[in-house]
């Protein structure tokens, strides 16, 4: 499939290489805001602020703070599951589960100028994202990880790849990726990744970020020959 | 305080006397929508939705079939924290904490015509929610309960008649009402009250809210001399 067809038209300008997700669980005791700040700062071209554990209150705080922060630099901040929070925050859109709002009400709430992703583990939830004019798919788990456990099958590169083939949406593969299998990611057809503890938890989250744009780049400059 | 100006045009048509709080946690194994049924053909007159424990998902399935079942009867339905399910289930409006969207973010997302009540524990939090334009208050614990057990200090009925002294808001007492104090809780300056196990655990629910409805109705027609 053309690269060139994936997005529409409104989110053809948006660089999915890098998600920063600042997670209220998975900042191993770091301030979240300054992971947000390191993670632009090293090339992370889009955060999502996830915040399960904090007060609604909280989050709003943070996510008003974070917006100021990003978006002087035109890196779009996605609200994790609450539609309230980003209309609320101004956030440039929000990102759901499976469990969460469908897409379409999300729509409704949000307009046509937000992005609406959305968490997807199978060939149909992606064909059913596209149907629901989502505007990416977080496609995941890639690989086992730990920051977010669950009980869903890992995708692995072979899994990423089917999904490729399936949607047109961009898609952004998430869950236990590295420095070490980025390459093979992307190389699996992923438009970028997302990432949590590879930047939350690195010595220099910075560093990471930076680490992550540059092999994301270089696979995008000589791609590997794709096994369909 | 004439009772005659407490409340703002838009809602003097609502009848405050009983608003049933189906809570996720405090169902007793019983199914909501039958309770929230049998609440309203007792005579509840308002009912909450409040779902921590459900998936969004779940939530704005049983929303939107609560309000079904509500709306032909001219029963207003809230839904706890959530103004985006609020939104996408066609609620009549949102109650909030103090940990939750501050009351202003939610009139943006919410409009005019949607109801907005608040979480009240001091006669300060009552000033700051009718400043905020808050539509009622749910003013509490007054006594003690186990369906949400906090840390907040119990107003007792002294502290009730001290918020109800503040505030011209409708203030729905809550917390550890039942039938046998729901009387004095009405005297002490209380619109209505908010119940969730004394209905959720009755035998008959339907029977206990028809109870809390004569006994209200009984207390409004024969007021007792009132303390200052």
């Amino acid at each position: 499939m053309n690269k060139k067809n994936r997005a529409p038209a409104k989110i053809r300008q948006i660089d999915w290489s890098l998600c920063f997700i600042a997670d209220s669980q998975a900042s191993g005791g770091r301030d979240v805001l300054w992971l947000i700040e390191e993670a632009v700062a090293g090339g992370a071209t889009i955060v999502q602020l996830r915040g399960k554990t904090w007060t609604v209150r909280n989050f709003l705080r943070l996510a008003v703070q974070a917006v100021e922060l990003v978006r002087p630099k035109g890196i779009p901040l996605i609200i994790n599951d609450r539609a309230d929070i980003a209309l609320a925050c101004r956030a440039d859109g929000v990102h759901l589960g499976q469990d969460d709002l469908p897409v379409s009400e999300a729509r409704k709430i949000l307009g046509q100028d937000r992005l609406i992703g959305i968490s997807i583990n199978t060939p149909e939830e992606a064909r059913r994202a596209e149907e629901a004019s989502a505007d990416y798919a977080g496609a995941g788990p890639v690989f086992a990880t730990l920051s977010k456990p669950d009980l869903q099958p890992l995708l692995g590169l072979e899994g990423l790849r089917r999904i490729r083939t399936e949607t047109r949406l961009p898609i952004l593969a998430i869950g236990g990726i590295t420095l070490a299998n980025v390459g093979e990611v992307m190389a699996a057809g992923a438009d970028g990744v997302a990432v949590i503890s590879a930047i939350a938890s690195a010595a220099s989250p910075r560093q990471a970020s930076t680490k992550f744009i540059e092999t994301i780049g270089k696979v995008r400059k000589n791609p590997a020959p794709q096994i369909a």
